[in-house]
């Protein structure tokens, strides 16, 4: 039986898991790992070094007996079923006020159903997003736990200690009750897809219309990843032009079947949104394209049935000109989609969520880190109750200035046949979005005629029906 | 006591409901219907005259025993718990092969539970949607059942009578198995809101660009009416901008809130199709829209806070005919997106559907009954397996010839600020499934990169990652 005196467990010792259990030990927290694989756990015995600080095992009893209570278990294994069952193994195990953590991308409702089930035996349960790939788990995530407020002061120094930090504050919070962290990690999840996407179409355009090489391209998103789109993703983006073929000759991204996969984060951040009535159309189309990418087989037929314009000359410099202010005002539109979301599902599930708190913690360490997080979370410290971004007075100007380049690059995409749906989309919920009369007056028309729905008017209170047909 | 001779039973008396089983006497079957509603039942019983052909009561009992066995009874009430409860008040009351028949918008896996349930207590079970409003109900309906194929011919002979006909074909025939008919009907409401969200954009742009008047927009949809554009919802939106205010001057048109309410069945196909994995944004958006357009205090703040570019000058006969072009164009590719989550569906839930079967009871009685559908009815059976209407040969030509004006109207509506999402959606669409090479490569390079989620290669089979970080 080891020492009952280690600070934090891990059970999963995948990538992220041993990753994230080294930066844990590498904090100088003494931590246990847990995985039924011998050479998971002996990969993280070597890696570890020194036993004293961080050790790991096969045996479920030798696991939780090393913890020092109230244990603080995290768990980093596959989002399902396999959570549950983890659960039930451990349960036997465990003490009053233990601490379960469930780092990975469960299904919200899923992790609200554990909470429940757990409290009634006296176990704290919470549900932590943690964004930044197996580098950030290593070095620096950004961390999105939400559940009882008190038990997570047990955990606070431990995730403050790993997070990733920006000017020195911890990208980590505690969010909010119940599944916040969940939550708040499906819709960060949901934006990851969003800036993909655009920044894939960016891609597209620059290379079809302004004939950009791959070196160009890596030049063009490490320059803009300088100015005010300094992110992760382009920056990510502009080592990827670089990158050669391991395998043939130029560059490797060439190489690359265009069929996006998917796990299932952003579909669920639509499909939710959808049951909330919030307009995420940025991120719906995203989801709708790695769908049309899979299809490559009817696209290549399709291909073949149908021409496509030749693209207009357009002046290369002018064209990166617009497509970074493009590109800027649409990650600022998918943000604003997000933190929509965000905003009504903490009125809908009872989260209390703070959106400055959430934007803060996003600065660093997660996927989706960018220069203007750092905006976001001054314009929603400035004014917390403000519903969507584009309403904020320090991102009227932002969007103002950058929005002629937008629409330029859409319509000369439709013109020329170029897909741009995320682009296109940003920009049509920009201008409904800045609407004050929509022609949906006339949607409420035709279902009062066909189906007796009635209407409200613009100027009388009531509710209104028409017998339209003579 | 009733004679226990009525054919057909009805529950739930509400427009639809009285609709329906007057329809159902004028064909020359005694109809029987229920309400707890005295004054409905009593509103039934002065509309149907002769007692002998209509009859209905406020008692159950009275009900179930007036009919023929087996019985069939049709419910007509709102989906959700109340047609659980109904079919628990009927169970006691019902013999061996009785039939009931859901003719509400019930979410497709409900009716497979209730199917299930209800087998094993040797009753049949059926979800059959029905559309075309109340004035379909009345005077002929598009019906949609799925059940049991034996169980269905105990109705057929009603239904057939009592649907809508196409040139003489009844617009009803049997779909599959479970809980196909729900779900067509679904679909087929998704395919509605995009149509219409389609309409109320065309209307927008002939409104904000073109100048036309209500007289205009009436007499170019009327036009457009009597053309390739035929369909009921552009028929009735001709009639809408006829309509006097009632209560005021002008157009009642003009006097409709713009907030668009929704009662979810669009919402669930493009839930559904997420699930799916099939790209519908032309419906997705149309749920977006509505969404965005309930938003209206929000949108009202935002209009004061960014300007719109004010359009360009347009010819505006030039305008009409584009915009007839890019709706033909739009409506095509929503139709397309419909079908191809149908096929889906049917692999996916066993449904063995028949899309030519399926076009062919639209083709009238229903809300999105178009001349379309006669050409689509053709293309499903010419070739049953196509994947999507766009890869049928019949095709091609409508769609290479509108295409064109469908990127002009964008464009156009981009650069001017008037939000056209459902065309663009189409558009972007379009030119996606059309691309044998999308840029999401670059997607699965940035998944490979943070996540290690691998990604194929265009010349090699297999599954590769690289470390991406130098």
């Amino acid at each position: 039986m080891k020492n009952n005196n280690y600070d934090f467990g891990l059970v999963g010792l995948g990538v992220m898991g041993r990753n994230f259990i080294l930066n844990v030990a590498d904090n100088g927290f003494k931590a246990f790992g847990y995985d039924l694989d011998t050479e998971k756990v002996d990969a993280l015995k070597k890696e570890g070094g020194d036993l004293e600080k961080v050790d790991a095992t096969t045996d479920l009893n030798t696991f939780v007996q090393s913890l020092a209570r109230p244990r603080k278990i995290m768990l980093l294994v596959p989002a399902g079923k396999i959570v549950d069952s983890v659960i039930e193994s451990l349960l036997p195990h465990l003490d009053t006020d233990d601490l379960i953590i469930d780092g990975g991308n469960s299904f919200f409702t899923d992790t609200d159903r554990r909470e429940t089930y757990l409290q009634e035996k006296g176990i704290h349960f919470f549900g932590a997003g943690v964004s930044g790939g197996a580098k950030g788990a290593r070095l620096g995530p950004s961390i999105m736990p939400g559940g009882n407020r008190e038990a997570y002061k047990e955990v606070q120094p431990i995730f403050e200690a790993v997070s990733a930090k920006y000017k020195g504050e911890p990208c980590v919070a505690y969010l909010g009750p119940k599944s916040a962290g969940n939550y708040v990690k499906m819709v960060h999840n949901g934006i990851e897809y969003g800036l993909m996407q655009l920044t894939s179409e960016i891609y597209d355009i620059l290379k079809k219309a302004g004939n950009l090489d791959n070196d160009e391209l890596h030049q063009t998103f490490a320059s803009w990843n300088k100015g005010r789109l300094q992110s992760f993703l382009v920056e990510i983006t502009s080592e990827i032009f670089e990158e050669e073929d391991d395998k043939g000759d130029g560059r490797l991204v060439d190489k690359i079947l265009d069929k996006a996969k998917q796990k299932g984060t952003g579909k669920w951040t639509s499909q939710n949104a959808m049951d909330l009535g919030i307009p995420i159309p940025s991120i719906d189309i995203a989801v709708s394209m790695r769908e049309i990418s899979a299809l490559k087989d009817e696209r290549v037929q399709a291909d073949e049935l149908y021409d496509r314009p030749t693209p207009e000359a357009i002046d290369k410099s002018e064209l990166v000109k617009i497509a970074e202010e493009a590109l800027y005002f649409s990650f600022i539109v998918t943000y604003a989609q997000g933190l929509h979301q965000l905003g009504d599902a903490s009125k809908e599930y009872g989260y209390e969520l703070d959106i400055a708190v959430i934007a803060k913690i996003w600065r660093a360490g997660c996927i989706i880190r960018a220069g203007l997080l750092a905006d976001i979370t001054e314009a929603f410290q400035k004014d917390k109750n403000v519903p969507n971004l584009l309403l904020s007075p320090s991102f009227v100007e932002k969007v103002k200035s950058t929005v002629g380049s937008a629409r330029l690059l859409v319509a000369y995409a439709a013109k020329n046949g170029i897909p741009l749906p995320g682009l296109s989309n940003s920009l049509t919920y920009f201008d409904a979005y800045t609407s004050s009369r929509l022609p949906l007056n006339l949607i409420q028309a035709q279902r009062d005629y066909f189906g007796s729905h009635t209407y409200e008017r613009l100027d009388q209170e009531g509710v209104f029906h028409t017998e339209w047909e003579k």
